[in-house]
């Protein structure tokens, strides 16, 4: 895994991805207490920094092998992602999606032309139900992480942040990411150690799901407890990846942890003063950079917003709680 | 008023506003029956397309007269863009409201450093509060649209649509502009004039304030009758202005008239399908393109998303009503 894998996502990403802006308030600047500046991925195809992974993996893909199609599992942005990719393509693609998803997610995949293929996270094996349709139909896996091509894709969001932050004159800032699985992170790691070496990640993450910031301190891969039961339904995964732990190990600074209403305030705040729609597991990062700024050094602080695909009326309860 | 003014305010903008993107869903297209293009200017600082304008009109005063400062009456978005754009030039801004206007407007304008004068807009006269203001301490008062310098300001948008549209391959569209008094429509228009010919200006206004739709028909300047009472603050003007309505009268095709539903639907989707957050008087073009497409031509159409200053619980209505 390296820069030039990441070069070569970016230059097949070419004309099909969003580059995204990057975005800032005086009004977030104030109650963080030095500037935000955040690059907003809801505004990314499929509503999240997803189909960057997607389209770098199915584009990377010997054309006899992707006639066939992929396959994936995920809990909806991941699942969109690889749907519109394969569909662009031209290529059928299989989703094997938790039955709890949040239902814009499940209808928006099918919708982008995928089959879906619902599981119930409690009693069935979803390892099992995708081994045999795979088999079956001869299709590849594309995995939400843990996946060189899938990491580049995500990488690409890296050297837009790079650019976007020496043209704002941005030399040393960290870099708060919203984590799952580390895909996301590691690919922006990549990119800034080569493209802006003063940029660092800092991997945020929901309390009780906190396995990477937990993991960077021990030195060692450690578990979550728990796999559900949070808004930040996005980014819930049961640990960090095998390709993705060294990359952060060796490039990331300390984790970041919210807890729930703080993604939830930050969803509130990124409606008023950014005009933005974010999910609560893609405003981690903005939650941790607005109500952690002691954990957090320098003028500058740069933050993802990874995804907006959130149902309604967790958008509602978001604003009646904590909108202005 | 000409190009040339429009090309003069993009030199003096650069660097300080935003280059918005053109943004788009397959999930509206299938509304819209034809791509819908979105250019969403609730992304632009003080969120809305305003300060494109009030920049432009306060960097082209003279030192000398721009120090003693600058007044403006606004219900809102005017209001914050010249707010912004007097702080950052350092000079003094007062700007004249109805006690009626949504309260995040009125706090954003006082939070963007100006001081705000409340009036009741059934008893007091604006104008007669203004003209003791102006005089006393020498301000300049910069109009909300019938002004060269503000329209130029709001014609840059024109300048990045032009190019934006030409980078998509699109020839021919109608371009949907949401209007009130018609000062980003004009300008809009008279940059297309030169930069994209084959891309038409159509004013999209809510029914009850149609002014320039049928001031357009009728080939003279119409009145509304009513001047408040519609969701769509933002865009209410008592008549299309002495300036702007000979060139959009040389220039627009035929206005288009949205309901106050659709513009709220329109709100819904920009949430659920663009992950942005747009006033309803913003979402009026929008609305027309998803729900009057038989009074549309071609295969692509564009509009502007004009603002997103929209107190908290007027956008839960949205979503309660339509959304997803």
């Amino acid at each position: 895994m390296n820069i030039e894998m990441i070069r070569a996502a970016n230059d097949r990403l070419e004309g099909h991805v969003r580059r995204t802006p990057l975005l800032n308030s005086p009004f977030l600047d104030e109650i963080a207490g030095r500037r935000v500046w955040v690059k907003p991925e809801c505004l990314q195809h499929t509503g999240s920094f997803k189909f960057r992974g997607g389209w770098s993996a199915v584009s990377a893909m010997d054309a006899d092998v992707r006639k066939h199609g992929v396959l994936a599992f995920s809990s909806g942005n991941h699942a969109q992602g690889v749907a519109l990719a394969a569909s662009r393509h031209g290529v059928p693609a299989v989703i094997i999606m938790p039955s709890d998803a949040p239902q814009m997610k499940i209808d928006n995949t099918r919708a982008l032309g995928a089959e879906v293929v619902l599981y119930d996270r409690a009693t069935e094996d979803r390892d099992a139900i995708s081994a045999g349709i795979l088999a079956e139909r001869r299709l590849t896996l594309i995995k939400p992480f843990d996946d060189a091509m899938v990491i580049a894709g995500q990488g690409t969001c890296g050297l837009e942040i790079a650019e976007q932050a020496r043209e704002e004159g941005i030399g040393h800032a960290d870099v708060l990411v919203c984590c799952g699985g580390g895909g996301f992170a590691s690919g922006i790691a990549l990119a800034l150690e080569s493209d802006a070496p003063g940029l660092r990640v800092r991997p945020a993450e929901p309390e009780g799901f906190d396995d990477m910031a937990r993991s960077l301190a021990s030195g060692a891969i450690e578990r979550n407890d728990r796999q559900s039961g949070s808004l930040c339904d996005a980014i819930l995964t049961p640990q960090p990846g095998a390709m993705t732990f060294p990359i952060l190990s060796r490039l990331a600074g300390p984790g970041l942890v919210v807890t729930e209403d703080e993604a939830m305030h930050a969803v509130a705040l990124a409606f008023s003063r950014l005009k933005l729609v974010a999910e609560p597991g893609g405003a981690v990062a903005l939650a941790a950079a607005l109500f952690h700024s002691g954990e957090i050094e320098g003028e500058d602080v740069i933050v993802t917003i990874s995804g907006g695909n959130v149902d309604a009326d967790v958008f509602r309860q978001a604003l009646e709680r904590f909108g202005g």
